[in-house]
């Protein structure tokens, strides 16, 4: 029997094709390309390896070894019976959107900060109005929560602009590469957030992640703190954040929402000391982004066919 | 007589004005606050001494030593006869301004890479579309007209987002704490604009810098480059750009323009591909900066009662 890799991912360009199509040849798999997981379903009966980041597909492949998701969050695959084969296992590609939604949460940061959405405003009735007060990363106290790839390209950025300090909040104390002035543990979250001019949130969605960011929390940081959300909207109680922009006690710049979409009646979206992004930090628009997804799944299929442990192994159990 | 200091700076607040107070007493100067220049006329007379962006208290001041100008650029004071004082020297505020026109470059080039206005209409629609294709500062092409203080500070800042090569345009050949890849001489600048993704132009405007980026030069520039222009509008051909922009091939964001205020009628404001700012970059509304141009003064006002050379002093004939 053939053995098959059912790839279904619409960004992917055609040299990204030719490349994982070569790679497969060598390796004595055939390389099978679909613009829609609909149109993959037929072909994954017989798929040993699944490029996608389709639960249907998970759902539809008893003789799947091995499904690369080419999203970092992997919540679709999560609880029981996802998958239709028992020995599949799910890799993700998580230290593929560091760089790009790095750069969103520094655009974003710098236009709160700036006042960007009102000079927009002056702009757009064509006046000339140039003094409003504004703010800066320099000299700002930063908390980045979680300390993956994303928080640390964000980290290896902010530290160029001279925050007052930097701080990773994880559960590890580990400071890889020294992106950080310092790691705060999770457990002492309360202790930094009254010190926090800047708060940068890059956790997935988990049931320990769920509201970490609750109404208390959000007390507890100071008057006219920016609250940055690019992780997932279920870490932050958003009608807690809402009460707290519509107060004008805090500023926030969200990417990401506990529905999404968000539903066009949602009070959120005429919020006032809020500027919002439809979900668009950390996806594949970026040709970086796509390209580094397909190189890091080349890595982890060099490492299936040799009998090595694949690299972004996901804990189906802990949810990452 | 008494010797007198006269202060015309509006965003002071009272703590720079205790500073500035202070350590004229102790070398025997009296420090005289006014609100505007209008009201500090009177006193310009006597003066010996005018911390104000003012052409007129400079003009009006026949016993002026020293004037200290809270800006970085000078034009105001070009030309015959603009200071009633033969022997009186000028010095800016050069080093306040770096940090906060670094981060509004870095804001707009990523806002413009990263589609945000586009974006922000969406989101004002109440609309969830995800699919535009994005740019990144990372593996871009960037150079830098100017590296002074402006130029330095966007450089460090670019360095951590990994740009493919960060080049500086100077007439030094110097390349001051290592903040560029390479040093491009002026001369040549047209060899390296055909290889140039993102331009940001951080130059005065001054008879040499006059549409240094004219028609031919934009039109060395690759398709889909980006301009960035925080110096000053006269470097910029802005009708010739304006033509790049409206067919298409180039984008902008332009925070300073040939005339300011840009008249309501001019046809740049529903321009294409642009990114519009009232020059606002640059001005004292950042607490960081309004507190630099009193350190940077303060440091110059020891200078001047110690008979040492002025720290920024302004070279009138050469415009900076």
């Amino acid at each position: 029997m053939k053995r098959t890799i059912v790839i279904s991912i619409p960004a992917l360009n055609g040299e990204n094709r030719t490349r994982i199509a070569d790679a497969a040849r060598l390796k004595g798999f055939e390389a099978l390309f679909f613009e829609n997981d609909r149109a993959a379903l037929p072909a994954a009966g017989e798929a040993e390896i699944i490029f996608s980041a389709s639960a249907l597909l998970a759902g539809n492949s008893p003789l799947l070894k091995w499904q690369c998701t080419p999203s970092a969050g992997i919540n679709q695959f999560l609880g029981d019976h996802v998958f239709a084969s028992s020995d599949a296992v799910l890799t993700n590609s998580s230290g593929a959107y560091g760089v790009t939604i790095a750069e969103h949460v520094i655009m974003i940061t710098l236009e709160m900060l700036r006042r960007q959405p009102e000079y927009n405003a002056i702009v757009s009735r064509r006046e000339w109005i140039r003094n409003l007060q504004v703010r800066s990363i320099r000299n700002s106290r930063i908390t980045i929560l979680g300390t993956g790839d994303i928080g640390r390209e964000c980290a290896v950025r902010l530290k160029a602009f001279g925050p007052a300090v930097l701080t990773g909040v994880n559960r590890s104390g580990r400071n890889r590469d020294a992106c950080f002035d310092r790691i705060v543990l999770q457990e002492q979250l309360d202790t930094v957030l009254p010190e926090t001019d800047i708060l940068i949130i890059t956790l997935p969605g988990t049931a320990e992640t769920f509201h970490m960011m609750d109404r208390s929390r959000l007390a507890l940081l100071p008057d006219s703190a920016l609250v940055v959300n690019v992780g997932r909207g279920t870490v932050l109680d958003q009608r807690a954040m809402e009460q707290e922009l519509r107060s004008g006690r805090l500023f926030a710049a969200l990417d990401v929402f506990e529905q999404e979409p968000l539903p066009p009646e949602d009070t959120l979206w005429d919020c006032p000391n809020l500027l919002m992004a439809p979900h668009v930090a950390g996806n594949m628009t970026l040709a970086y982004t796509r390209d580094r997804i397909v190189e890091l799944f080349l890595e982890d299929f060099e490492n299936y066919c040799s009998g090595r442990p694949l690299a972004r192994q996901v804990n189906l159990a802990k949810g990452y």
